[in-house]
């Protein structure tokens, strides 16, 4: 691999990366001033929060890399030109995480399995010899660890709660599972970094922990998994996201107002 | 005046609060996901759940005065059935804090008028005999004093920057200066409580202060003030956010979903 290809995987992992937590943040953020109850509003907002200082320092971090790169074609790079500019095929974040709101239930599970794999991921990742991207897992280590736990307690709250409750969050594994695989099969950036695939035992047991709790059924893991995100292969949900969260930044380059 | 009115008044006055700091919160969360720049982003949605926070506390005291009180027509109260099952005349939010969102100029100096107007009120309800207002009051001013720094360097980055911000600034103080003069103008409710109208030299003051250093003029004392929000008068505004805040607990009554 020529130090110009290790680059451009090292910005294009660090993208993936950014991608994913603020795909994850704009999406709970519709829950923003829209909760049912108060209580629930506050703390998904505040993960958004989170998620949203991640993918900050993963820009930061990436528009670094690019501005010191040969490849002009992104440059001068800034967290927001990266966040605001992009097109959707530029795009990697998981296809998971652009999966429209839906109901509360599937707002918690998917939470669920996104934190669990990050919490998995990051603990690895605080190991790797690019002290940048192991500093910023390390700093958001902490982040994550809640994010799993309010998220665990909720599947287990739901799961276990009423007939309602439980069957929404069977809809909401029906419809969400199928989405698991893409965290765990690795994209050509990944070479070198924290193989994902190393990651799926330690998942698939935590979230059989919780699932038992939650008197939940554990799916197969041999359906038909969507991948394509971590290319830029996204489903018609990015797109639309995109162009809301982009507006501003398309239509007055440059305004902060 | 006997208990009872007492009692009302007490309930009137700390709903007032809570109505504020709610509608202040769900106006600025409209920022929440769509801000023009990541660092503005994080920050007005942290300072929206700082407010929505203090909305809480003010609601959660307010819920078991009323479940207390012999007045039965609201019991029995939430913090949730408050925030989201009263109609538009029941809510006593000033109406500066429910003006549209504004660009970032307006945005800024309604924070800065409203922060700077909180820090002084809870300044001085945190000493009335009243030990749960006192309480919230003191557990508030922290936030409320860095809603008033943050905000104050907004109004001297904006008023001293480029002719476009400055020009902007101009343009928000003309519509939001004669929101400003109902925040000391008392209602009914407000007797033995904080006198506000003891409040306005110090605002002024310390408008006065920032202004001069952010080179924008002071507005006259003695234009026209609209006033009615206190008291359930309310602009057109206010009913659209209602309408949005409460829809789902209106059309799904006690749905968490």
């Amino acid at each position: 691999m020529s130090a110009h290809t290790s680059n451009q995987a090292l910005i294009d992992y660090t993208l993936h990366l950014a991608d994913s937590s603020l795909i994850m943040a704009q999406r709970s953020s519709e829950w923003c001033g829209h909760g049912p109850v108060l209580e629930q509003d506050i703390a998904i907002t505040n993960i958004s929060l989170d998620l949203l200082g991640q993918a900050r320092h993963f820009y930061q971090y990436a528009a670094g890399l690019i501005n010191q790169s040969a490849d002009h074609t992104l440059k001068p790079a800034t967290e927001d030109s990266l966040a605001y500019l992009r097109d959707e095929r530029a795009f990697k974040n998981l296809l998971l995480t652009e999966l429209p709101k839906g109901d509360w239930a599937q707002t918690i599970l998917k939470h669920f399995f996104f934190s669990v794999y990050q919490s998995l991921l990051y603990t690895r990742l605080q190991t790797v010899p690019d002290k940048d991207l192991a500093a910023i897992a390390a700093k958001s280590l902490k982040e994550v660890a809640y994010h799993v736990k309010w998220s665990s307690e909720w599947v287990i709250r739901l799961g276990d709660g009423t007939a309602e409750s439980h069957q929404r969050m069977l809809t909401a594994i029906e419809e969400l599972w199928p989405y698991t695989g893409e965290m765990f099969r690795a994209a050509d950036y990944e070479t070198g970094m924290v193989d994902p695939s190393t990651l799926h035992a330690g998942w698939l047991k935590e979230v059989q922990d919780v699932f038992a709790e939650a008197t939940l059924p554990m799916s197969s893991e041999s359906v038909y998994m969507h991948v394509g995100g971590k290319t830029g292969l996204h489903t018609e949900n990015l797109g639309y996201m995109l162009a809301e969260l982009q507006y501003l930044q398309r239509a007055y380059p440059g305004a902060e107002w």
